[in-house]
């Protein structure tokens, strides 16, 4: 593919191509061909772990990083985005891996230019797509189900702000799981009825396959503590306790797309729990981008 | 040559095989020896574009770089520009490529040290030099052209800001190039007079080679807006319009060191127009900066 | 050994096994591996001299780097020091060296895993220990005396708040150096009596191996100015000056952790002067880097 800049508007024999790719990534069975790309990591939102786990990725591509931080860049200079991505363009860079808080900032630029320089890889835009992020909770489920057809999902949380609920609501529809949710009511998008069911938390907790926690945003849990919420009582209505863990099937497994804050989401205790993936989603994560820059590449 | 801080000290046949060395580079007949080399970039005041520029450059060259911010080091600690090289000097560090607000720099550790280590490249000082900058636009005309006798450059805009106009008219002058001068005569300090004539915008277009915009700084585009003048009154009465790039010969070019503030030095439209090289001085401006890594390296 | 934390902890021949490594570093009788490890650089607090130190010396074992500034990262989303060091393991970071504010802060970290991932090198916590740094002066040492029994070593200046001089004292005490203190007696903590004597600077000065200045921290500068002390006067009382030098052995050498505060702990005349060994050391503690690197590497 040219870009990769959103999960939905790939076929799910692509989406299947890079899993099955990050998978052979993982195990050995592929290796990446080293050739000496230029890209660029541009973070206009500070976001470490996937900043890092890009990072990760490209080097274990052999590819060359150009350090740019664009919160302390000429962009300042009032350079729009697209003259930033078409000079570094012109400086040779092959590849730009951008992070930013506009929803869907990559549009006008695939929309003006069929041939862009540098390639687009979104790393998550606004609270619209997080699309790398997306296909490393495919890559963690599927290496542990091998297939998705009919798997029980559960998303429990803030779906209303989540990057990545809406994204993987609409994929794991569409590659066949069945998909609940789960979560304060008033964060509950009515839209999200094409894409699943609205129940309650322990509602069918022993069918699930996966349960998937999204964090509370920081601002988020300054409002709850303005209300009547508390960290607290999200964990007693909304979190993962060690009773609705023993409800649990012993295959089923547990996400969250990181970091958790502990005892809101997840009780401390069980955040390395045996059923949760939550550290093996990051490993995962690296060799996710991996296929996403090798299949940019082979374009 | 030892280090690389100031094109006007360097003699034009220097400066020709610079030229030459940069469009070897770009045309694949020179390859980076791939040497080691360590370089640490320090960039005390930002500039993407170069600070970007030179990374490519050093990675294209095989150089390895240390990663400093001078904005958040030790620099704060009150240690001076001199004893932060001799330890970068100490540790191992071959090479430094400063940006730095202070005029000429360089001049107390030159004079101070016959053998520095590191060996300096000024990636621009003040609003004294920017000899990168000025190399590559040598480069882009050279490339065009194949000589500068007798060419016909019109340097247009802030003269008295720029930190290429003074260096750039030097050297072309003494490269045998005719050079005239356009823009607000307030901006005009009278000693370019040694260089070449002022003249208004719109007289002798149609016999230029190349046509040179100087970026309005934000600064001076912020106090325009307290007088009388405007950005649209600007770029009406001294940059590029429709009817001023029709009065050019096909075979002129439109440069400008970016990033463009469009629709006043030059029109939207024009930016990336036929007689434009605007986007080519920054794909030159990798091969200027390894021409002059390579010359520093072999001394 | 596992962790590079503190050297405290380490036996005497594990000390003089990583001083003689570094040293065969330096003198190209060792090479290093050239294993393709990824280290992450977590700098909590700004330290360009280590952090740019470190860097060299990854870079020449063939190391790869990721870049993360922790002062604008997720650990501002309250994310513990455990997690973010779980999520770097999580990538594949196999090392990472970390200066940190906290005292001990890798102490509840180890205590908590036997099997870290990724391994711990101590770049500095707090004004604790800095080992590193105390390498680096043991290898300088042991470079110019092949020994370190019998050597007389005179620590001077705001032994309180140094992060060096506890950790050198103890070290050096147990290798066989007999230790002497000298400094302002407010800034003398009174258990440094357990590793040697308080002395006035001028008194045997002449029987002097070794003499250390410790840097005066600007906060503590300030302070002075507050008072009745000025820089002069503590330059006049606790630093080296002309005549100080002088009563100095031929044989003797000058170490300073720098950067120098020029004529406060040492006239500027003599920061290069033929005994000084002070830039000497910042090139040693690439060396001792790369043996600690090293040291982790083989475990």
């Amino acid at each position: 593919m040219e870009n990769f800049v959103n999960l939905n508007e790939l076929s799910t024999s692509d989406i299947q191509a890079l899993i099955e790719r990050a998978l052979e990534f993982k195990s050995g069975a592929a290796q990446p061909t080293q050739t000496n790309h230029m890209v660029a990591n541009l973070f206009f939102e500070n976001s470490t772990r996937t900043h890092s786990s890009f990072q990760v990725a490209e080097l274990k591509m052999g590819w060359q990083q150009i350090m740019i931080d664009p919160q302390t860049s000429s962009t300042k200079k009032g350079e729009s985005l697209s003259d930033t991505l078409k000079t570094l363009g012109a400086l040779g860079v092959e590849f730009a891996v951008i992070r930013h808080s506009l929803n869907d900032w990559y549009q006008p630029l695939i929309a003006e230019h069929s041939d862009l320089m540098p390639r687009l890889i979104n790393a998550g835009d606004g609270n619209g797509q997080h699309p790398s992020q997306s296909l490393l909770d495919l890559v963690t489920m599927y290496e542990e189900f091998g297939h998705f057809d009919g798997l029980n999902v559960r998303i429990v949380g803030d779906l209303a702000h989540s990057r990545v609920a809406r994204s993987n609501a609409e994929v794991l529809q569409r590659l066949g799981a069945n998909i609940s949710f789960s979560g304060p009511k008033s964060w509950y998008p009515a839209d999200f009825d094409q894409f699943g069911i609205y129940t309650e938390l322990d509602e069918g907790l022993e069918d699930l396959d996966v349960i998937m926690f999204l964090r509370v945003q920081h601002e988020r849990i300054a409002e709850i503590e303005n209300t009547d919420f508390s960290p607290l009582s999200y964990h007693f209505d909304f979190g993962l306790t060690q009773d609705r863990y023993d409800h649990l099937k012993d295959t089923a497994i547990i996400m969250h797309p990181a970091p958790v804050n502990r005892d809101v989401e997840i009780a401390d205790s069980l955040v390395e729990a045996p059923k949760s993936r939550i550290f093996q989603q990051m490993t995962n994560g690296v060799y996710a981008r991996m296929a996403i820059l090798d299949a940019v590449e082979k374009d």
